[in-house]
């Protein structure tokens, strides 16, 4: 099953996308906090009610919602900027305000050389945890949805928190939400690449993680409580720009696409800093 | 005027509250998509409806708001570490999730050692902010309010990324947003004090900020747009729990107060973690 946001003005509805139709469930908010309610009934749904291109897409979690995003996570990735894997997950955060959806322009700011790419598969918490094990949170997943971490690096290093540079205005484009039962574990393996205008500069595959979903999602579940609507980010294999030499940047003209198995494909069109929202 | 939260379920209403009464103004998310509507009708109310002690308060900001928070901002406070005060502010991002109020309690997580005090103000953001200068940005802020950036050190160590210590479950008390024209210029000073168990471990004063308010949003409104509602932690002064030998942590059973002169007391207990929300 495939779910998707739909906007009208501040209101998000969670639907069920059935070809080029879609179905609309819940107010997002209601969505997440009764998901033992919606998601059977999202699942009954068998007709596609509206044209998809007549509605306004939105990412299909609360604006509320942690968008937890780990870095270096990726054996490959990891190798290149000279780095042992760490013992550690790196964890930092995105607030859900810089979620979009395909096709939305990313601004770059005006003082950075560029956006950097950083495709990677997201995961949506479908369970409350806290101090979960393993198995119990990676059995919480409700999905998995292709994500560019579009990262602003001028910003990111300009102290040693990340912060700054990873909330760029509508810097976290993120595709349909595909529930688990389509996608099966990361561990065996989705191929991952992204492509800047048609040329691919990443291409990996999630079995090359180094730390798993339940790993991760029971790490933050220690730290605190996570929520149904949540966003594990997971991290991007190699293949990132600003390690390049010459480093290279996303600049206003550019299109960026991640293409994930079953998640299916996300195009981001880069503008200047004049059209930031 | 003083603006706090008043839940019902889900919905949070900012009020405006007089004395031991509060009255409703409008719904969080439009009350700071209209400001210039509601901000007018808030200061003809001169009638508390309700008794405060009938309402379940709450932040009076949106549960999407971004909290910016500001690393070793004062310059007491940064020397104790055996740092020279930096060149540019070091910022974390907290999810409005942690956000609480006067007297709700915060659980220590299962594997830390205690949580840590970090007595600031936070600042309210009253206007969207775009590459503002510096006069600009400090124009902008709505209003003031104690806060305590309530620190969980071993999440905020276990990497070089503060994300996960600076999330626990209502690890961020804050009191009411009291206006800017109430407040005046922090370089003015406030007298800025935290007790634990009523004895006195801060005593600092907003003179000795690094980064002044104008300085701090002029910079984030560089990496992203600010918006209406969002929240800037200013820093905390020297006396914080983990710099001392032996470090000292807040533990369940203690209660931690924030003082801030025209902000008022912001008070918290301290429980265990069987008691994460």
């Amino acid at each position: 099953m495939k779910l998707v946001g739909i906007r009208d003005g501040r209101r998000v509805d969670v639907a069920v996308r059935i070809g080029d139709r879609v179905t609309p469930i819940a107010e997002v908010g209601d969505f997440y906090a009764d998901l033992g309610r919606w998601l059977p009934q999202a699942r009954r749904t068998d007709v596609g009610l509206h044209p998809v291109a007549e509605a306004e897409l939105a990412p299909p979690v609360p604006p509320w919602a942690r968008v937890v995003c780990v870095g270096l996570n990726y054996r490959s990735h990891a190798a290149v900027g000279g780095f042992t894997p760490p013992r550690h997950p790196t964890v930092s955060g995105r607030w859900a305000s810089t979620l979009t959806v395909s096709g939305t322009p990313a601004p770059v700011p005006a003082g950075e050389p560029g956006l950097d790419w950083e495709g990677e598969v997201a995961a949506v918490v479908g369970r409350r945890l806290i101090d979960a094990d393993e198995a119990t949170a990676a059995a919480s997943v409700l999905g998995y949805a292709a994500f560019n971490d579009l990262t602003a690096r001028a910003a990111q290093k300009l102290t040693a928190q990340w912060t700054l540079g990873k909330n760029a205005d509508r810097s976290g484009p993120m595709g349909p939400l595909v529930t688990a039962d389509e996608v099966g574990d990361l561990a065996d393996g989705l191929r991952l690449r992204t492509r800047v205008n048609g040329e691919t500069v990443q291409d990996g595959n999630t079995r090359d993680m180094i730390f798993g979903v339940g790993e991760l999602l029971s790490l933050v579940s220690h730290a605190f409580t996570l929520q149904p609507g949540d966003v594990l980010a997971t991290g991007t294999p190699e293949g990132v720009g600003y390690v390049r030499d010459p480093p290279r940047f996303l600049r206003p003209g550019d299109v960026v696409e991640v293409e994930i198995d079953r998640l299916g494909v996300l195009r981001t069109p880069i503008v200047g800093p004049e059209q930031r929202p």
